[in-house]
């Protein structure tokens, strides 16, 4: 038996509904499993280093199901633009620079080490069309001790010609020789199929992105119905289909596989305006909802109905989409989907009541956490991730609860101001 | 000749639409007022101390225009109320502790200190009806060196009998004795009236404040238009008048005297749901709006439709609205203002076009400034109130012009990482 204890005060989520939070409790990892959260510590478990956080939260890591590492550069920036002409301005011009990896190198290491230091345990992560620069960013991302899903970006068209790949066929080509390259190299960064979305995909690079992930069985992670200008110009390039997201599913990238009708993992970001057909297939195909509400503020596109996503069941967590989003704070990203779904409720629909506070622990944690398996809470069995927080610097007069603390800490984000012990899958990373 | 020059990268606005970025330049104090900004220091102020900020940030100090003391302790907690039900449950019992001054002390200490080390130079604040804790606040407001209005908050109806006062005229004795006490004892705070809103306040309390107003010719601030509930409210209360704001206006505390068409400067927090006829009355009376877009998103009130305001010519700039908002940042508030007229855009009208950063700057340093006068900006006369920040901690591959740096500060929120060094009036505060 390996193990330890964290001492301290315990918030963790079981549903969307049901928050925990236990002041001075162990919580307990064994062979880099949680095997529960307990008052006193089990005398199965006395072997176990405790390891005393005095006065601290301890917590799920969170988990951020969509951001852009090279994007990570000029988070904060140009934020007067919408969506398709920031991604002209901003985006394109920034990605391009990604050829040269004495660029990549220096970029790819701030945003790494940032990555290392947040509240994050776990993140699905864009990067460029550059096969080199993004071995470079899954190098860096293993060095943090993050468990990370990475992927090099598949673009055939509908940016700039420095941005796109020369064919489908080449892109496919680079895209084996990464998988195979990332899969033996890296254990803790997993290589993700990243079609960047239908708008810069042809048909013919989704028809060979599909073999691969028959072939290699990788997940898959893109953008959907974010915008409204995008999705005219998805339909406009496939009339053939009823919604954006049947696009993807027609070639066995949205959460089934069209060959041999097993599952296969996806992850979605925005879901803005998503259809009710499209709601329906993502809920038969267990698609994961990425929900990004900074960025769906910050580029113009709305207010995605997240309340209404975690009624009708689907697989919901939170992303940060730096730089849509100008942070890669998940607590930010907590309080900023709470704080739309209340906009939604009194502009939109008052059939839809606002997230509260616990549904949005939920997503941050064990909602996004499902993407990696058992993760995301400390229940019996759950890989144990866990970020240990210090409140200290929060100065009040009255006494406070622990989920007091908890509430407090996400809608002040103090993950930004330093996190006081992360551990990923057992392993402490500081 | 008694004066200093800050020597940095200078950022201020002229207009809503121009915000001007110059780097290595100075902003020159003389005798508490800015000069002006020179790219080389002019002759004539040859003697003035040089104070290098080297690769540092210059800006005017930010305004809150508007902001609850005794709220601070319980920041960022119970959100997932709407305002009546917040009102009741949270900011009602913590501000009953208020008659206590031992826990004044101490709780106001704590937001002093914030307050101090913020980015925000001038503030308009409320405390709570208590006379002794608000002059207690009072006191460690102008120990900060800050310039504010604080309000003796009167209430003597619609709250929990320990928050109401025993009758109008008490209320009205008490705030005669704090506006003496406190005009005899402070000079950098200022006593500002205070009727909590409409809901809150009788018609004998408001006449009897109107005529304080008229002999004492102190500033107005309350609350106005914020959520559904608290209008029909206010509607039952004073069926007579036709919008909200006229029940202010009725009392002479709506921008213009009743007794003497003097002009009475008052600031309204909020304004979500103002009327055409309440902005045109606003306008004529020159009422300020203090724009708080966290509030308004936390209890979901909505969003106020703060750039038809900007264009219709009214006074608008910013409030943190602690507790309804989480976060005492003005940085914060400029780019939540930037964010939810993205949503009003796009959800409510496709009219008004999005707030933009130079208007959201501006109505962090001038537009609110204008409330203490020529404040708010490194224009010529204009009261020397500066911040100087250090964004070196935000690391980055590329390099970036000033105007990027500030957008950059702002949307992470960079004051709560820090303010360098801080001036107000041509005074050091540290």
């Amino acid at each position: 038996m390996n193990g330890f204890a964290l001492k301290g005060h315990v918030c963790y989520s079981k549903s969307a509904g049901e928050l925990c939070t236990y002041a001075d409790h162990y919580a307990v990892c064994i062979d880099g499993k949680s095997v529960g959260v307990f008052a006193a510590l089990p005398q199965e478990y006395a072997q176990a280093e405790i390891i005393d956080c005095g006065d601290r939260l301890i917590l799920p890591g969170l988990i951020d199901l969509h951001i852009h590492a090279p994007q990570y550069a000029y988070r904060g920036l140009g934020m007067d633009l919408e969506l398709m002409d920031w991604l002209e301005q901003q985006a394109f011009p920034e990605e391009i620079k990604y050829q040269d990896l004495g660029y990549a190198e220096c970029a790819y290491s701030m945003f790494a080490e940032q990555m290392k230091r947040s509240a994050t345990t776990r993140a699905c992560i864009f990067a460029t069309k550059h096969r080199a620069a993004t071995e470079i960013l899954m190098q860096l991302m293993e060095e943090t001790g993050l468990i990370s899903y990475v992927g090099k970006v598949n673009m055939d068209r509908g940016a700039p010609g420095a941005l796109c790949e020369e064919s489908a066929g080449a892109s496919a080509a680079e895209t084996i020789t990464w998988i195979k390259n990332a899969v033996e190299k890296f254990q803790r960064t997993k290589p993700i199929l990243t079609p960047r979305f239908v708008p810069c995909c042809t048909d013919e690079l989704m028809e060979r992105l599909q073999k691969i992930q028959v072939t290699y069985g990788v997940p898959v992670q893109s953008h959907l119905s974010e915008n409204h200008g995008e999705i005219s110009l998805v339909h406009e390039l496939r009339p053939q289909n009823g919604f954006y997201g049947e696009v993807y599913n027609d070639f066995g990238l949205f959460g089934k596989s069209r060959a041999t009708e097993e599952s296969v993992k996806t992850v979605m970001a925005h879901c803005v305006w998503s259809s009710e057909k499209e709601v329906e297939l993502m809920k038969k195909n267990g698609v994961f909802v990425a929900h990004c509400p900074a960025s769906n503020m910050n580029l113009s596109s709305g207010i995605a109905p997240i309340k209404s996503y975690l009624k009708h069941g689907l697989r919901v967590g939170l992303g940060s989409d730096v730089a849509g989003g100008q942070s890669e704070s998940i607590f930010r990203a907590m309080t900023d989907a709470i704080q739309v779904s209340k906009l939604y409720w009194r502009l939109v629909d008052q059939g839809i009541q606002p997230v509260t506070f616990s549904e949005a622990f939920y997503m941050a944690t064990k909602g996004g956490g499902e993407f990696f398996g058992k993760v995301g809470s400390f229940e019996e069995g759950y890989a144990f991730d866990a970020i240990v927080l210090d409140d200290a610097c929060i100065p009040h007069p009255q006494k406070l609860t622990v989920r007091q603390r908890l509430e407090r800490a996400a809608y002040l984000a103090l993950d930004q101001k330093g996190v006081w012990k992360k551990y990923v899958d057992g392993m402490q990373v500081f």
